[in-house]
Parts: C-alpha cells; sequence; structure tokens
C-alpha cells in the first residue's frame, strides 16, 4: 500500500560514479542485500547521520573515515543495523571496510559502512565479505534501479529521481536513491539516501548544500515521529561532466535547484509509502513567527495520532487539527486571528467552524488521496512545510506483526 | 476492552457536598448526561485546567468565576463540549450558570460550568436548562457512583476512587471520579476529575496541593500524547469534618498523601481504559540529572508509535526502547552507562543487548498485561515515572469511526 503512482523516472548514470549490487544471504537466500558504490578519484563527498545518541556502528565509522580521508567506496549492506551492538559492532563494521579495502587496493578511511535491519544481532561480516567480489564484478553506472531495490527492507517500491541541468552548452547530471517505510524502523532500521552527480564541488561547498537540502526534505518529513538509529544520506560529486559549480552564480543556482527538487522528491517518496499509508498529506504553516513555531505546530499535526486517524478514515474532523494548534506550544497565540484549510476550504476561522464551510466541502477533500492541512498564523511571514501519512490499522498490523 | 479489574471501591459521601444527575437528552435520550455537584455555603474550590491555547468557552468562564467568587456548584455535561464555538459559546455557557443561579438563589459567579463531548457544535441550552430541576431535585451525598456513570463519554467504564484517614479522633473523607480514554478526544472531549473532600483547607492552600498533586497524576498519563481543549480538574473542600488541615504538619503530611494516592488512581483509571488499551505501561526514568529530562525519556518512550505497537503484540522490542533513548535529546548521553529492564529484566547495557538476556526473558514480561519499562541513566538522582497503553488497532478503529 503506497499513495500515488508507482513510476520511476529514467535514472541518467553519471560518469564516474559505479554500482555493483549482490546477494550476500543475509535474511533471505538470493535476495539483493549488498550494494557497493566506486567514486572515481577526486570525487568530493559530503554526509548527513542521524542525530540519534545511540547511533549505530557504520555511522561511528563513516563520520570519522568521511572527517579522515576521501572516500572511494559505499557499502550498503540490508538486512542487519549493526545497532545496539556495542563494541562488537565497530570491529564488525571496521571489518567489512577491511575487506573491501585489501580487495580494491584503497584505505579503510576511503570506504564508508552503511548498515539497515535487525537491531541487536551481531553483523554476519563473513557473508558480506563473501559478497564482496560479485559486488566488484557487478560495478557498472548504469545500475541505479538495481541499487534502488537492492537497499530495499520493508518498502513496497523502489525510491529513485534524477535531475539534470544544462550549463555553457554541458550537461550535469544529478541521480539518487532512497530507502525507508517508517521514519524509524529499528527492526529495519531506517532512512537511507545516495545522490551522485557529475558536477565538480569541493568539499565543503557539497556538505554545506546537503544540509541544506536535507533541512527542506528528509528533515521535514514523518511518517511516525521516531528517528532512527541508523539515518545516513550521502551526496557525492565526481566532476565528470567537466562544470565547476562555485559558491555562487548561475551555476550555483541551477545546481542548489536541481538538487532540493531531487532531495525533495527522495523524501517524499519515503512518505507515500509510509508505512500502512493510504493518504500522502502536506501540512504547511504559513505567516508563522518564526520556523520554530511553524514546524512546532506543522509536527504537532504531523504526530497527532488524532489526526492521522481522522485523516485514515477520511473524516473531515476540523476539531482535531483546531486542538493540535491550541496544543503546540506557541506563546500568545492570537485565536481569532488563525485560520485553518483543507485544500482550498477554509475549515476554522474567528476561534471557531468557518461560518462559510460545510461538512460536504471537508469531504470532499478527505475523500482524496493527496491533502493539505494548511494554517495560516497570520503573526509573522515565515512558511513551513512537512509531509507525513495518515495512521492506519495496517499501521499497527506492521509494526506490531512484524518480529513475529 | 480495558486493563485491570473493573471494580470500584465503597465511594463515601463527603459531607457537605452534593451530586444530583440527570437526562437533558443531548447526544441521546434518557442518557444520564448532566452532573450537578452543590457545595455547603463556606466550602473552598481549586482547579487546574487544560493549557491548550483553544481552551474551550466553560474552561474560560470556569477560570473567571475561581477567581471571582468562592463557589456553590458545579454544573457538568456531556455531549458536547461547547469548544471551537467562538462567542457564540461565551454567551451559552454563561447562559447555563445563570439559569442555574436563579434557580438556586446564588450568583452566576458562585458556578463553574464544565461540557465534554463533540466539538464545534452549538451548546444546546435549552436542553440543559430544561434538565436543571430534575438535576437539582436528585441532589444527595450518597450519588457519587451515579456521577461517574453521569460524566462518561467514551469511556467503558466509570472511574472512582475514596481515601479516608483519622486525625485527632475524627474521620477525614475524601471521594473522586474521573472520565477520559483518550487524552484527548475532541470529539467526546476529554479528561475531567471531580475531588470532595470534607476537611478545612483554606483555598490558596488547596490550589497548591492540587496543582501539586495533578503534576504527578494527570500530568503523567498519556494515551496518545494529545491534550484536550476541555481538560479540568476540581478539589473542593466543605470542612464539615471538623478537622482543619493547615499547610504543615501530621494532618496535613495525611491529607496530601491520600489526596496523592487518590488522584494517582483516579488518573491511572483512565490509562486503564485508555482506546484500544490491552496493556497498562509504566515508563520509570531513574537516576537521572533532572526531572526534564527524565520526562523527555519516558515520553518519548510512551509516545512512540513504534514502541507502542511492540507492546500491542507483546514483542520485547528492545531496540525500539533503545532508539527512543537516543534521540530523546539528552545533552551527553553515554550510551555505556544506561541499563535498560523490562520489569526486573535487564535486556540494554554498556550500548548494546544485555549479555545475560534471553529473549524467552523478554516474553514472559511482554506477555503481561502490566508492564514495567525501567531506564536506568546512571546520571543523576532524579525518578520519574509516566503510565501509558499499547497502540491497537482498537485505537485507530475507534478513533477513524468514531464520527462515521
Amino acid at each position: 500500500m503506497a499513495v500515488g503512482p508507482d513510476t520511476l523516472p529514467e535514472l541518467k548514470p553519471v560518469d564516474g560514479f559505479r554500482i555493483g549490487v549482490a546477494s550476500a544471504g543475509i535474511k533471505k537466500p538470493g535476495r539483493r542485500d549488498i550494494v557497493l558504490m566506486e567514486l572515481c578519484e577526486g570525487a568530493t563527498v559530503a554526509g548527513v547521520f542521524t542525530k540519534n545518541a545511540f547511533c549505530a556502528a557504520p555511522v561511528v565509522l563513516s563520520k570519522k573515515h568521511l572527517a579522515a580521508s576521501s572516500i572511494r567506496y559505499l557499502l550498503v549492506n540490508t538486512g542487519n543495523a549493526n545497532a545496539g551492538t556495542g563494541e562488537q559492532g565497530m570491529r564488525d563494521a571496521t571489518a567489512c571496510c577491511e575487506a573491501l579495502a585489501e580487495r580494491t587496493g584503497v584505505s579503510v578511511e576511503a570506504v564508508l559502512p552503511f548498515s539497515t535491519g535487525v537491531i541487536g544481532e551481531p553483523l554476519p561480516v563473513a557473508k558480506i565479505v563473501g559478497a564482496l567480489e560479485a559486488a566488484k564484478s557487478d560495478l557498472s553506472e548504469d545500475n541505479w534501479l538495481n541499487a534502488a531495490h537492492g537497499i530495499m527492507t520493508t518498502d513496497t517500491r523502489a525510491k529513485a529521481g534524477c535531475e539534470q541541468f544544462e550549463h555553457e552548452g554541458k550537461t550535469v547530471t544529478l541521480t539518487g536513491i532512497s530507502k525507508g517505510a517508517g521514519m524509524i524502523m529499528p527492526n529495519m532500521a531506517t532512512m537511507l539516501g545516495y545522490v551522485a552527480t557529475d558536477a565538480e564541488v569541493d568539499q565543503a561547498q557539497l556538505q554545506a548544500w546537503l544540509t541544506a537540502a536535507t533541512e527542506q526534505s528528509f528533515n521535514r518529513i514523518t511518517v511516525d515521529g521516531d528517528t532512527s538509529t541508523n539515518d545516513s544520506c550521502i551526496l557525492a560529486a565526481t566532476g565528470r561532466s567537466g562544470v565547476k559549480v562555485e559558491s555562487s552564480g548561475e551555476a550555483a543556482d541551477k545546481f542548489v535547484s536541481a538538487l532540493n527538487r531531487l532531495m525533495l522528491h527522495l523524501a517524499q517518496s519515503i512518505v507515500r509509502d509510509g508505512e500502512g499509508a493510504t493518504k500522502f498529506v502536506e501540512v504547511r504553516v504559513e505567516k508563522s513567527a518564526s520556523v520554530r513555531e511553524a514546524l512546532d505546530v506543522a509536527y504537532t499535526i504531523a504526530h497527532s495520532p488524532l489526526v492521522k486517524t481522522a485523516l485514515y478514515a477520511s473524516d473531515p474532523n476540523w476539531g482535531r487539527i483546531l486542538a493540535c494548534v491550541g496544543r503546540a506550544g506557541v506563546e500568545n497565540l492570537d485565536l481569532n486571528a488563525i485560520e485553518i484549510y483543507l485544500n482550498d476550504v477554509c475549515i476554522v476561522e474567528k476561534g471557531g467552524r468557518a461560518a462559510s464551510y460545510t461538512e460536504e466541502q471537508g469531504q470532499a477533500v478527505m475523500n482524496g488521496e493527496e491533502i493539505l492541512i494548511h494554517v495560516v498564523l497570520n503573526r509573522g511571514d515565515v512558511c513551513e512545510a512537512v509531509w507525513t501519512t495518515d495512521l492506519s490499522t495496517d499501521y499497527v498490523h506492521i509494526n506490531a506483526d512484524y518480529r513475529s
């Protein structure tokens, strides 16, 4: 169950970025569970990682390697998160990096490890190492679709996108994949994103743009309010297009715009495939006094089990939305100034139900699969949006039944 | 569906506090939907109310009357919350108070109004006023059980408790009732509590003790993390026992202890009857550096849909609990110092699964109806607890189907 059409755009190869997929038999024999990504020499790499204090061993190691070295390989396994595994987990993640480094003639620090799957089980190092040769011989620039499938866990569909722009007669490509179906699934932990481009961008600038893009994409989505131990998003730039993107100017504008579109698409694809999702919901808070209060209101609505069950029921239950705005902790809120809309239908104004509102109008909006909950605070000029799903009986089934 | 035995203790009458119940036909003909409580002259009254900025008209009015006057009547209706009703809601609540004041010869300010039920519908003032005489003639000190039933909305069972203590040869009684089955149900809005005692306590002291008791009871429970527009809790002291409770001393110790026990019982009864609940769960955070961080960790666990669905499935999924501790926002958390227990079973230590832990031990705890999730942070000496339920498919059904 997912919201919207299950179609992927053509995933253009990125010159200098090769991908190999293999089966290590971590959870199920024959399932693609290893994705190896190879960057050409001279590529720059940026990363953002979970803020969960209990971050997994591969996250700790990836951060360390990223700070110490230029990066040549990304090694992803599914089926095991290598999280909650203490010191052994660090040794296991290191062992995988070492094995790959040996086989490719790079330093251990040139490898970033990523794991997603069950928490608290020892990483099956031998299985992963045993699949490295197969992944290596599969390396190809045309493997994006296989990679999108290879990093899936409870995802019901592959998630990928592609953006291109022209600059001074040359074409720049950005291609990316993501996975995740709850914001966290510590059993099949979590959100991963990989974007590669053939633009040339220096590392510090790449990191700044990735951080900014993440803030407006992966950090604006929620399925169940949880944050995983393994969330990671990587942006790699090979430079092979011959277009150097400086910190500002026309190329920078085009690049940032393409990156933001791609990242938002990858993030929203995760929400559309949210566990048990039957609705894709944007919560937009406008005319707010600050980003903080806009997000407080938006997330209070997006996380409310009562709003989410009403969405599941296609019930235009404006009282539940209004109560969320009221408890979001915004100081000196002027109730009479607030307007709340479902799509274009005004449901609340002057502290109560809008005079013009009819239940039929609300019902018509709620019957749709894509819904906008639009709150106008009328106390400033900040606008922020977050994206979420409804809360269905299937969500409970998926998360209650998963380990049994 | 509710957790634990459905038995009520004997509800001793409180001298000077009479209760009348009537049917106004607000939602269903014949259903008891009006509860009138009368306090003897000279009684003191304290109240705590929702912090939701969108608080309902009766909450606004009750706060105003409580500040302005001594109180003689509490008037409760179910079936309609008189919330999200703007100026008309204020006029309607006032009209009900006026009608009762006229019929009883007290000032309008001596009446506190309370409403619980559907949000955003006009209060049926004529129906409520029409039932006042019947409620008045039903006034009796022996009506606590009827009152407990009279304030129910989606509750599946009545909630009430009673405490007594002896002081200098005299008996002091505290009797109370509560209602609520989600922390918020804006359609059938919400949590109400009424406690009366025959102790003599001055108003400022009564307010201080009610506020403190609420902090450790009604403010420590969560079903779905929502806060309603109508939450109210009232404590009335008639003084008729002849025991004057000063701010400190033996009588104060006994009184505060009895009040805290009663309030905790009333609050926990709400959790036990939580919508769709199959488990009653205490989340206790010990050896914390501050109350704030203890509650941040406890509520992050108690609100996590992933933890709650695992509880529903009786799944000892310690990875989900561990991930919550990690994302609770506690600064400089030393992962290796943390221990997590299910009842007495240590499941996490030294940053990972406890060496002694077996899945069978965890399963045995999770199979029970009453579960303790016990987190030891080992960074201070503060201990706090909150109480919650699991998240079941029935929760979704109840909240998705309610208005349809």
